[in-house]
């Protein structure tokens, strides 16, 4: 589907280099831009395998992963309205050697800027580029965090730090598998099972089939921070 | 000390930008380049109290990494002959929100072109945003390799891809301590230590007062792999 003129606004206001560009580029920029929708459970981006181009999230939720080479995942970040994907268009950049997955969590309404356009403006355009140097520099960044986290602190800190996220997002009664936590967390379903009804027994949860309530908020942000 | 003339072939090799400068930029940035000399130990970046700029490593060896809230040392990448690195340049860079710290491992030549250079450049020339660019990809993808191994691999595979890695830079005999191999693999001294002796059980390396001998490459990598 096309762009609406109501969409103009958001898109300036988004993509910070819009406005720098020259009135013929913005209007072919325009007419490029695609909007799409996504469900729940869908894949927005699969690895090396396709290559879309430049999402700019309107409205949803959308995970970012890498996949090992023994099929687990670890979660890099989440995006949620007006952010960036630049890993679906990380064809054209011709130094990310790993591959990205996304994964829609919640409906997704999104822009697309397809990769031969994004390209090409950032083959051509200073701010386009400086733009892309910014959201990768902040991807980069959160990886950094993802992997301190990862390595520096214990399981258990990280899988209240995990709860207290969903809890933020989803509420206090979270119909996640263990399995996803463990692919979310980089670590074995067996792992997070045996933590979970751990917290079950010293009263921060309440496991049930499929649904893990949070019982006691205060006592899950201690153990986290 | 100042760039002499013979240094700029080198400068011009490496640094892709440099010939798409103008004139007078190629001139102007040839004066504001520093040649630095650095000692085995020595800091050449530390976080974020300073700033330098981006060097170019003409000859040596070294290696950056980040430290945890607790103290420990994570490895991200070595930098040899002719790498660059950004990270020393990191304050301009507004979205790197982790300090990298940069540790002279062999004596090292370097070229550095100070930060308020470079962030001008970086702010005028495409080509130069382009660089950096594909020097911070490519090093995103070295921490997500980095990342995987330290998730997904068991510690038996990374502590001989780490010998081997060792190997390939300082031969057979390795003067390093278990702590700093500890350090560079984000895991305490003491399960290097137990893993080195089950090495040496199976005849994979001597362990000697302050050095350790690869005994069986082919082995070791057969375990690595």
């Amino acid at each position: 589907m096309a762009v609406q003129k109501h969409d103009l606004d958001f898109l300036q206001a988004n993509l910070s280099f819009w406005k720098e560009l020259d009135n013929n580029t913005q209007q072919s920029l325009q007419q490029s831009v695609v909007r799409k929708h996504f469900l729940k459970g869908e894949s927005m981006h699969g690895g090396a395998e396709n290559c879309s181009g430049l999402f700019l999230i309107h409205r949803g939720q959308v995970r970012t992963y890498i996949v090992s080479e023994g099929g687990r995942e670890i979660t890099l970040y989440r995006l949620f309205d007006r952010d960036v994907c630049i890993f679906s268009a990380s064809c054209m950049m011709k130094n990310i050697a790993f591959d990205v997955y996304v994964e829609v969590e919640k409906d997704t309404d999104a822009f697309l800027i397809p990769t031969p356009v994004i390209d090409k403006l950032s083959k051509e355009s200073l701010p386009v580029q400086k733009f892309i140097n910014n959201i990768m520099a902040m991807r980069f960044s959160e990886v950094i965090w993802i992997m301190e986290q990862a390595l520096f602190t214990s399981f258990d800190r990280r899988l209240a730090a995990f709860l207290l996220e969903m809890y933020d997002i989803d509420g206090s009664v979270l119909a996640i598998t263990h399995e996803k936590i463990a692919n979310h967390l980089g670590t074995a379903r067996e792992v997070v099972s045996r933590m979970l009804k751990y917290f079950q027994n010293i009263g921060l949860v309440k496991l049930n089939r499929g649904t893990i309530q949070i019982v006691d908020i205060k006592r899950l942000e201690e153990l986290a921070w």
